[in-house]
């Protein structure tokens, strides 16, 4: 009797939108694969609690979250009416340092429908991961401004790392290297210019490749290795970023490979001390919020990383089954990938090729 | 009477080979166009001045580079006996901050003759320019370890912006956007997620734009932005960035279009108070160093750029004409591009085409 306490934050915008066929194919693969999910929704948006209270969440959020077996995201954000840096510290970024969710994993794979904006790449050619650190590093809460409003102003904001917070990222890297055919890692680095922080990191990388023997790596600075996701893509397996490097990483990955619309990402913690959290790539989008055509497989495809990370692997599987059978009909894609399906039509397209 | 003084910095690797092709070619331009150039060579960098003598340039550098109206730079590096972070703080870096040179300007444009990764782009279809802050920002040298090689070490490094730095890379940005026809800028950003720096990098951004009413501006956070430089380059006119926003988006720019081996850079102080640099985008690349195989057209490009700045503005569109005919060519390229032609043969060729 497999039951998974799944805590759903829609959020803003297109997020409400996508959402339900995120639950939708969920609740369809719980059917098919003996297990259940219990449900509790929370409010916390910009354009519901916020609205109602100033803040993003209570004071008392975690408590209200409770403990569950994840964390099923949607979008949030409505600069309209609250600055982004507020929105998101307020929640997401809060979410992830105070679960301690300090891994951000994202897939960058070339999908069948999806058209890639590189010359001649196939579907099968790139398929790699992103692993981001995500909760200290060069988005610290440290530093401040001096002669503020002068001519004099500075203003500074320190990276701070940790050997504790980089080696676990490393070592997941590592780990999930091995479970691969390839067997590679490569880190992002910028020794040659940040000057203190990165020499460092790439000594911790060092250290970590040694109790890999059957994996290997390499290095890049940032740079040029955004120049090597365009020109050579097919050449990553297992890429490992500070946070900001992996942000960056994991947006351009998925662009060069079309997906940014439709890609997903775990939040994780791995030890299991708090629950992790799943979330599609994109944004709350309030351009096009509220009018039914936003594309749901980010979403669902949050989904199946969620699935995959309680152990339903199988379950994980056969919705990538789905989604790719769905994303190659032209007729149950949405409007961003040149199809003509609605959200609720894709949605239902691809829970039913479940 | 323009006599120009240089100083000549070829540096490691292929630096030393595609140097005599810039110069080649410069002098070509002076015959032609009526002015002279009077060269300073240095011997600054790691396998010259360092091996002899453990340092990347004598302590009384400024003396004998003098006062030149312009440094000629080629690429210095050569890891196998010098780490980089030390090459570059003793040298390249080190000029940029000493002398100043506050604007890192490269052009992103597609050319003639160079395949460009992206799907369906023409030569005309883009054409903008990344500037960089180029002396503060992300590349401090303030910071340091706590509890070193121990459990708990923690390595800090510090972000300085000040108003004085920011303000004068933003104007220089609007004040070039203002000569070209789109007038248009994008500021590099990351508020939403860095929410110290840059914040306030926005707000400056806001201020320096209420000067300049014929201009346009908007932002991207960095992460979405390098996935715009992949996915709609044709969008953008001026796109002004921090130190290391500005490094990673003029690698990513030249490679969308194909030309990061092509591409020049300007290190310049427009104050004209020190002398400006210019440099292919390429490094040593020691892999190929001494076959004469290397591309000389960054150098030859950077010649261009150079003479632009010293006010031989002919010269400089006579040089970029020539090397738009000689690139078309296969027979006049370099092996980089599916050409046939030898360094030298390829700056040959464009000399002549003057
Ligand atoms: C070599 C390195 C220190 C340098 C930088 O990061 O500035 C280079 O990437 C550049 O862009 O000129
Ligand atoms: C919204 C923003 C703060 C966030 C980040 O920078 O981490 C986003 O870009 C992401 O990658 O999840």
């Amino acid at each position: 009797n497999r039951t998974y306490s799944i805590s759903v934050i829609p959020g803003d915008g297109i997020g409400k939108e996508v959402m339900p066929e995120g639950i939708r194919v969920l609740e369809r693969a719980a059917t098919l694969y003996g297990f259940s999910i219990a449900q509790t929704w929370q409010d916390f948006a910009c354009c519901d609690y916020y609205a109602k209270h100033g803040q993003m969440m209570p004071d008392d959020w975690k408590e209200r979250i409770g403990k569950p077996d994840a964390i099923f995201f949607g979008a949030v954000g409505w600069p309209d009416t609250v600055p982004d840096h507020v929105s998101l510290w307020g929640s997401l970024l809060q979410f992830r340092r105070e679960y301690d969710q300090y891994v951000n994993l994202r897939p960058v794979r070339l999908m069948p429908g999806v058209p890639c904006p590189l010359v001649g790449r196939e579907p099968g050619d790139i398929d790699f991961w992103v692993v981001r650190e995500n909760t200290e590093g060069e988005y610290s809460s440290v530093g401040g401004k001096m002669f503020p409003g002068t001519d004099r102003e500075i203003v500074i904001q320190e990276t701070v790392m940790t050997r504790h917070g980089t080696d676990r990222v490393l070592r997941y890297a590592f780990d999930l290297a091995a479970t691969r055919d390839r067997k590679h890692v490569t880190s992002a680095t910028k020794s040659n210019g940040i000057a203190i922080t990165m020499p460092w990191w790439d000594e911790r990388v060092e250290e970590m490749a040694k109790n890999y023997p059957t994996v290997t790596h390499d290095k890049y600075h940032i740079d040029i290795l955004t120049a090597q996701f365009v020109l050579n893509p097919d050449r990553f397996d297992v890429v490992v970023a500070s946070n900001l490097f992996g942000d960056i990483l994991s947006d351009l990955g998925p662009a060069c490979t079309g997906t940014i619309g439709v890609a997903p990402s775990g939040n994780i913690n791995p030890d299991g001390t708090h629950p992790s959290l799943f979330e599609p790539v994109h944004g709350s989008a309030p351009d096009i919020a509220g009018k039914g055509i936003a594309n749901p497989v980010g979403q669902i495809w949050s989904a199946a990383m969620m699935l995959e990370h309680l152990g339903e692997v199988d379950a994980a599987a056969a919705i990538m089954r789905a989604v790719e059978t769905v994303l190659a009909e032209p007729g149950l894609r949405t409007g961003d990938l040149k199809g003509t399906a609605s959200t609720e039509q894709c949605g239902k397209a691809i829970a039913d090729a479940l």
